[in-house]
């Protein structure tokens, strides 16, 4: 596998965009078009927010009778959720525009929204956009399209990467935006991964769905589910490669896919609203993967962990404490608690750990915590960042 | 009912004390003790932590034995959680101390600590300090056992009230410290309650419950539940009442015990850490109290919405998104929302409210959001506190 410096559009077939239609104040890029030249095959994963925003819905619909995917619209600055009839009617006439520009079916056209809840689109602006976006589709578009979907995001989330079978090349691409409501099972959080490759629909929709179990679930950056979050995978087969099927390709497929996926999951941590730096928390040994996962997602969600965090403080009291009101079943008197590799709590009991040590390795941009409850052999990592003065300032200044 | 100017040694019976161990580095107060001069019968509470402090279970196994209690020993600065055998090893020291020179039952005595996790009590300091509290026990020491028990705690937080049953006064009072950590079912949270009434154990109990249900258990500051939460409800009869019945006085007793912890939890709650405000998340109609309590607490606990409420930005879009994955079931397209008296949202979507009006009333010391999701008979109100730099400051500063 090779990385690439690209994006979205590298795979063949694709071409996409990224304008200024209005919608942000700032006059920065918020509409954005993807689109492949040919039907492409999809997989994808939705908010499980009981207020699904009405670009879900749409999708969600439209997944659900199988259609082939010809391109996805996105626009940024407003989420269109919470907004009743007229935000599923301006999703219609937002589908019915994207298929006249580009002359495809409606149900071949994905819908994605972010930005501030309850608002209406301002389709007066949104409907010349979509034609403008159209015109400017190319190959080279991706960067665009990867700067048009950005909120609060302070960087953009785009990569690319290419492997082999039997000689042909296939690339894999993906592009994400965060930042604030990061959170298991989707947060505001959108990602688009595009590939050329010719695979059949069982193994795309494998390789989908356990790299989002380690990449896109994993991640949490405030514990708040959004109403908006997707994300898809779109597949066209342009580059023409012998069929990949269980037997030929799924496992360079499967790997590449996840450290596409894994690669985006970890950028939106690292620019999570105020991060200052990315921590993994490794839950090992536990009796399940469910009391693993438990244990992993507390503790990457305490406030408490990810203030001291942000303070280089290797505050072990928080994190067991985290552990234990987790509701994972464990035997206190049994875990141990690494930062780094530095054994901090050994059967429940802290060490003589030299806490200067610690604390300096905890200054680093990337640190990993691991629990072990030595009871069981499953294991679940989570990640996370810390919580910073700057979360508090973009969240409490950010306005409806 | 009369709200007096009073404390935790108001009702006949009690001494308290509160000195400087040295257990604290700043030189202020860190242990107390509070003593009936006859045994009490008791009502308890303790967290649901895994990691239960050796404090904690020391005191379920006496109320698992239902013994009379005579004394509780508090030390604040290091919560001697995570400490293993010698943890447990130093609240028998410390039981073993107390009957010494209290001249009472070790099995009479509850204890309970509060601040740092995993590090051992200086039990050095420790001995001396309870002979010294020993000493100063006095009936007007309930102000410096309040004092005594803070860590983060800006305030003292103390409360008594009396009322009369056949012509006898009949005094309820009560401490509490808290201020990280706080969380339903318990959080770093002590609160220590006094009454002289005479009582049946059954109706004390319940009233406790209710009680409790509605006050301690519905308050949230950061969504960390503790490894020391413990609430105690002592009943002493020195106010040699008519003994308290379901038929007698069962509703005065229960409406002034429910007073005086809801006015404790509020202060818990108003002095969290780094809160600017307290507000009242109220879920109504909902199918059942499980639904209601989960939206509310959802709501109460999301960083979204804390950190909107410090910005008096009347962000109802963070607000419904955390009712949506709160787990409850509802319709969203029939839930309406309001903050204050406004109507923000009705059926799932915005109104055209005067944003500017809602800001001015969130700027007030204590608010309301009302979440009516028209479907059921339950209500819940779970309450919380806003999320400011001084959470982050606090608690990435304060260092283990």
């Amino acid at each position: 596998m090779k990385i690439l410096k690209g994006n979205i559009t590298n795979p063949a077939g694709y071409t996409a965009s990224g304008i200024s239609a209005g919608i942000k104040k700032s006059g920065k890029k918020d509409l954005a078009i993807l689109f492949s030249r040919v039907p492409a095959i999809c997989c994808s994963a939705f908010t499980q927010n009981n207020f699904a925003a009405p670009p879900v819905e749409w999708c969600r619909k439209i997944r659900a009778e199988e259609q082939l995917v010809r391109a996805i619209f996105v626009n940024s600055g407003i989420a269109n959720a919470c907004t009743g009839r007229k935000g599923h009617e301006n999703c219609t006439l937002i589908a019915g525009k994207c298929s006249d520009v580009l002359n495809i079916p409606m149900d071949s056209i994905m819908l994605t929204s972010t930005g501030v809840i309850g608002q209406q689109l301002p389709m007066e602006k949104i409907l010349p956009g979509i034609e403008k976006a159209a015109i400017e589709l190319n190959i080279e578009g991706g960067e665009d399209f990867a700067e048009a979907i950005l909120t609060t995001d302070l960087v953009k989330k785009e990569i690319a990467v290419s492997f082999e079978i039997d000689d042909t090349e296939i690339i894999i691409a993906g592009a994400a935006k965060g930042s604030g409501m990061i959170h298991p099972n989707m947060a505001t959080m959108l990602a688009y991964i595009t590939t050329d490759a010719d695979i059949e629909k069982e193994v795309l929709e494998e390789s989908f769905q356990k790299a989002l179990k380690k990449s896109f679930n994993s991640i949490t950056v405030d514990g708040d589910t959004s109403t908006n979050d997707s994300v898809f995978l779109l597949a066209n087969s342009m580059a023409a490669n012998d069929k990949i099927t269980k037997k030929n390709g799924a496992k360079e497929f499967a790997e590449a896919l996840e450290y596409v996926m894994t690669y985006l999951a970890d950028a939106i941590v690292k620019d999570g609203e105020g991060a200052t730096k990315i921590c993994r928390i490794k839950t090992q040994n536990a009796c399940s993967l469910e009391d693993a996962e438990k244990v992993s997602r507390a503790v990457a969600n305490s406030s408490l962990v990810k203030t001291a965090l942000f303070g280089n403080d290797p505050n072990w009291g928080r994190i067991l404490c985290a552990a234990g009101y987790s509701g994972a079943k464990f035997d206190p008197t049994k875990t141990d608690l690494f930062i780094g590799s530095t054994l901090l709590v050994e059967n429940g009991e802290p060490t003589d750990f030299n806490a200067k040590l610690v604390s300096g390795y905890l200054s680093a941009k990337e640190v990993e915590i691991k629990i072990d409850l030595k009871k069981g052999e499953y294991d679940f990592t989570a990640t996370t960042c810390d919580l910073s003065y700057d979360y508090v300032k973009i969240n409490a200044e950010y306005h409806t």
